[in-house]
């Protein structure tokens, strides 16, 4: 699978630059917010840029590994999670709602029967991930499903007319599994990328650090000289099902040319992988917020990434992009709106 | 004039740390919207907090100053700026819009007849303020004048029903006065305390230096012992009618318990005279946004407060306390909406 992503074409920069300097404002004035208005722009290819649609999607799978203890939390908090997703009473609904993005659950591998449900979008590629511990997460098989599946929910949405997407997570245990991957494709020292996930105390994270450790071992993963194999690869040892579902689901929306918005940790070591298959994806990215989890530094590192807001979250879901998103309308509506110089009879600079 | 600003009364905060402890999420996990959450329950006295018709009051005013350089831009700015807001078309009236905030425009000494105007207040206390290289830019019934109107204009707002109140503000030359405050106040060196505003450069950056060093000089403040009275004395001095007019209404705000919405540095600037004034002010504040002015840096410092966002925004009018007000709203959301881990049939964390 190779998708047709388009690097970002940039033909309209000097013309959307031109527009944001002309507004009545000083010039580079609204910081962070012009860069922002600038690159959607040039996702969207026009100098009236327009969201539509905006939507949320939370991945949920389970992992193997959990059982062993790499969590704070039970394994069936994932499921119960889901739940609580679909009765609207979590902090992602929350958000959601507050900031008018629509939401979608999809079980990309709960271990769990959820039934047929309102709301939720069955994918289930397996009732949870192998124990990395031992062997492989997944096979290439379920890896390739995952990721077909995950392009199919995004295409669907593209086709609908949605062209900004937010990405989130559920999944007990993939901050362990975050760190693996991130590791294995970053090469940033395995310590660096482990973190308390939901909670882990001191004793709980040295454990998560040996454990993590050994799947390293186990793994032997050997360096690919294709990007794409060793990403695939990586995903295949150690990825969640909602993972790879996500990774699919990116691809899939630069190709269409949607706006992507990235959470924290985990949703960025599905684009870590994703940037190594296809790395055109990255163009398309809005880096929505700073994890408080350490790893997601080694991740925006590698993205060359700075973002939009930093408030210590370290609770996935996709909450991060949820809450972001109104800085992002807000760049797109500055960019659309305000009055340039000439229109409002403003005076311009002097020169001195 | 002293008002009757209560500190904030703490006796919830046990109960409140308890139900933000109880939602479906680990410990701490929304990091600075959790301290945020439980900041708004104080302030407002409850387990449910709510707000209710927010404001974004922009304040204007022209500085006597403005036509020795101190600004990169003419000062017919300012009044060309407040028609510009009139018309809805500058960057505060885009972001009020976006993000649900009504917005007042208050004319508190612009040097310009806008006659009576709809969506506008008219305050005014003088066509601008007298040149502060030559003598005060006030006298002490002016700046008086300034206080009482802006706290009445708040008192009326709260009487409405209003609870939660942004500041903004637009005056050419209006950066240097704040640098004045701030050096006057916080003891900071002046030249620490002075930015490039709406765009001076170098050139211009070494005359406003120069010039604010001989307003530092010409005034010659003694120090008082009494913190208010020093306050009173600097903004007469060095102040705009419009930040006087905003300490104010500041002072107002907290005495009606509000919750403040701070902007950059200009705003900060009057946050400082009025917490000289009422130290209690402090406790009603959400410090919205890093501004890119360096002098903010230092008023932070002084206050001893961390915005929500750091987005390298130097535009005034109040654009930080809008762009972070969804962020304000999102905390009083999950305090309020989220499911606790009872209510959803979760699992708590295990113990280790």
């Amino acid at each position: 699978m190779q998708p047709a992503i388009r690097p970002l074409d940039r033909s309209l920069a000097a013309a959307l630059q031109n527009k944001i300097n002309n507004k009545t404002k000083p010039i580079g004035a609204l910081g962070q917010l012009e860069q922002l208005a600038l690159h959607i722009g040039l996702i969207q290819g026009t100098l009236t840029p327009a969201f539509a649609q905006p939507h949320i999607l939370v991945f949920a799978g389970d992992h193997g590994a959990a059982k062993a203890g790499v969590s704070a939390f039970p394994q069936d908090v994932t499921w119960q999670m889901v739940e609580n997703f679909l009765a609207g009473g979590a902090a992602i609904n929350v958000f959601a709602r507050a900031n008018g993005l629509a939401l979608k659950v999809i079980d990309a591998g709960v271990a769990h029967d959820f039934g047929a449900r309102d709301g939720l979008i069955a994918a289930k590629i397996g009732w949870g991930t192998q124990n990395y511990l031992v062997e492989a997460a997944m096979s290439a098989a379920q890896r390739d499903a995952a990721l077909a599946s995950g392009a199919d929910i995004v295409h669907a949405l593209a086709d609908a007319g949605c062209n900004v997407v937010g990405f989130g997570e559920m999944g007990i245990g993939n901050s362990a599994a975050a760190s693996l991957v991130t590791h294995a494709l970053t090469g940033t020292p395995l310590d660096e990328c482990i973190g308390r996930g939901t909670g882990l105390d001191d004793a709980g994270l040295a454990r998560k650090r040996t454990l993590l450790a050994k799947a390293t071992q186990r793994a032997a993963l050997r360096a690919e000289t294709d990007c794409g194999a060793q990403a695939l690869a990586v995903l295949a040892e150690f990825a969640g099902f909602e993972m790879v579902m996500m990774a699919g689901a990116m691809l899939a929306a630069a190709e269409r040319k949607m706006t992507l918005l990235i959470d924290g940790f985990i949703v960025t070591s599905a684009l870590l992988a994703a940037a190594r298959i296809a790395p055109e994806v990255r163009d398309y990215c809005v880096f929505c917020h700073r994890s408080a989890e350490p790893g997601h530094r080694a991740q925006l590192r590698a993205l060359h990434a700075e973002p939009l807001i930093d408030l210590g979250l370290r609770l996935g879901e996709g909450t991060g992009a949820a809450l972001a998103w109104p800085l992002v309308k807000a760049a797109v509506a500055f960019l659309d709106e305000m009055a340039s110089f000439a229109a409002a009879g403003v005076s311009e600079q002097i020169e001195s």
